[in-house]
């Protein structure tokens, strides 16, 4: 059974290219409240679980101890674009914790903000690790490390300590047994779990309701998302969706991307959570398949909807600048 | 019915990203000989027709008329990478039709070749039309225009005869009425016509075997297939499939690609065209199905496939070096 076309890209009147994939829609207790697709099948979640991947920064008492800000909060939660708010508050949080980029240990990349790529490559300068867009994440998870006086180097190593705490923690949030799941390494190089779409879900919907889990666990949650949606820049940054939207709405909705076509999303008001792949693994339908589900979802005021128009229906602009067709939502969510 | 899968992108065990797609392989009457998923399917061949798009040039006696060189009948054909030597010959080959880069009316991208990006980001040098990977093939129609003595401006719309002439020899070729199948505009600005799956693949079978084309058809069609043989850098460049694969069977193996996951390919000592279309659009797995589809004919020596061992099942590298797992055929091809 293939997954249901969830995006179409159209040109002119003809169907060009269609993104197949699955999405689940949980509440707290796992119930699956809306299906498309296999919600059953082992998805890589990637960068979308980043937020539960930073609740032992907060549950350890890391984060308290090295007196973290809410940027820097947000910026262990985020994919961000290497711009120069994100990679110098790295910068100086490394500092903080007595380290500095050599410490981290994700690969270089370019940054994903073209203006800021283009400006190393004027300075004739190399990206750095800094550059990453997971260096939050491992600045997080440093901090955590240093703070329980645990050996910095080989933290990405699945038998580090830093690493065995968010399998805990996910594990616990999804309802799932992290250690007997398959495996691999994600981008940056840490350990990458392959979860059930709808249990990725379900530790979403957890996340949107902190005031039914454990005193500790939900204050956690409440700072970290609270963090993220003070700071949506620091998440993502400029042009890029999860910033969009939360500026938006604020504490009520939470999103975020993750590579190879993930979302992940949760709605505060409806205590929903939300787990999407697209299975060829394209950015630009993850896009527009989120906003779908989450207007289907009614998760988005008019006014919202309005600003996000040329997001979710996404005009293809030739290099003469002519609209030649749309990226598009198929017929399923209408 | 959904296509097959055709190539997976595995992390460890687990597939990760699926790509579904549809091929036909035709003889030069139209025969189908081998086919995955629906080939009857309307397809946006995209830039995979070049080389019946330059017909014209050479048939209308253009060609000799300015006495093009086979490196400028092959950049005709190209999607090239914007590197100095494809570049340079398109401005040389401007000035000898008394027209220059305002001339051409494809619109400006940056280079597909990220050096050479880099290199005018250094230089603060925006790119130009000049720098549009199809420049060669508009250069190629104003040089038709020119030898007619049509007006230059407004080539690239629908009406222009310079459009006209390859709707009439790709419609000829591919046994359709160009006329009365769906149309929009392609990245360059130019028409893109919508085709079943299975004529664009029975076009590129009677370029594979020009000894059966009517006496005049025949010798364009050897003379473009013959330039691109011999210059398989001009139609692509550095680091290209398109250029590896020639560069490694000359005249026996034709292929190009097209945006949004589109390969066509002839065999020439089979006598059989290709054609194939990725659903999702994407590049890197039409590069994969395109050599699983060429291994599974047995179109490439053994020394050929080793060659091109990691085209065909392409390592993911994460940001550490670390190779996560493979881009590689689906079982339908084993």
């Amino acid at each position: 059974m293939s997954n249901p076309v969830l995006v179409n890209t159209l040109r002119a009147e003809v169907v060009e290219n269609r993104h197949r994939g699955a999405v689940a829609v949980c509440d707290p207790s796992g119930n699956l409240l809306h299906a498309w697709g296999n919600v059953e099948a082992l998805v890589y979640p990637r960068s979308a679980i980043k937020t539960l991947q930073a609740l032992p920064l907060v549950e350890t008492g890391a984060a308290d101890h090295f007196e973290l800000s809410a940027t820097e909060l947000a910026l262990a939660c985020s994919s961000h674009n290497a711009e120069p708010a994100h990679t110098e508050t790295v910068h100086h949080w490394l500092q903080r914790i007595e380290l500095d980029e050599d410490a981290l240990e994700c690969g270089a990349h370019p940054p994903l903000h073209d203006q800021t790529t283009a400006a190393l490559i004027v300075k004739r300068q190399a990206p750095g690790r800094i550059h990453n867009n997971c260096s939050g994440k491992h600045t997080g998870m440093l901090t955590t490390a240093r703070f329980l006086g645990e050996e910095t180097r080989g933290y990405i190593e699945r038998e580090h300590p830093v690493q065995q705490r968010w399998f805990d923690a996910l594990g616990d949030m999804a309802g799932v047994d992290m250690r007997r799941l398959p495996w691999s390494y994600d981008g940056c190089g840490i350990p990458v779990i392959a979860m059930p779409l709808l249990s990725i879900a379900t530790a979403f919907a957890r996340v949107a309701v902190p005031d039914d889990l454990p005193a500790e666990r939900g204050m956690a949650v409440d700072r970290i998302t609270t963090a993220i949606a003070e700071n949506p820049f620091m998440v993502a940054g400029t042009g890029r969706l999860c910033t969009e939207i939360m500026a938006l709405t604020g504490r009520r909705v939470m999103v975020k991307t993750g590579a190879d076509g993930v979302y992940t999303a949760l709605l505060r008001d409806k205590g929903l959570g939300i787990a999407l792949k697209i299975d060829d693994g394209t950015r630009e339908a993850a896009e527009v398949a989120l906003l779908a589900v989450l207007k289907h979802l009614g998760a988005l005021h008019a006014d919202e909807l309005e600003s996000l128009v040329a997001r979710a229906r996404v005009p293809i602009v030739n290099t003469r600048g002519v609209i030649t067709g749309y990226r598009e939502p198929a017929e399923l969510w209408s």
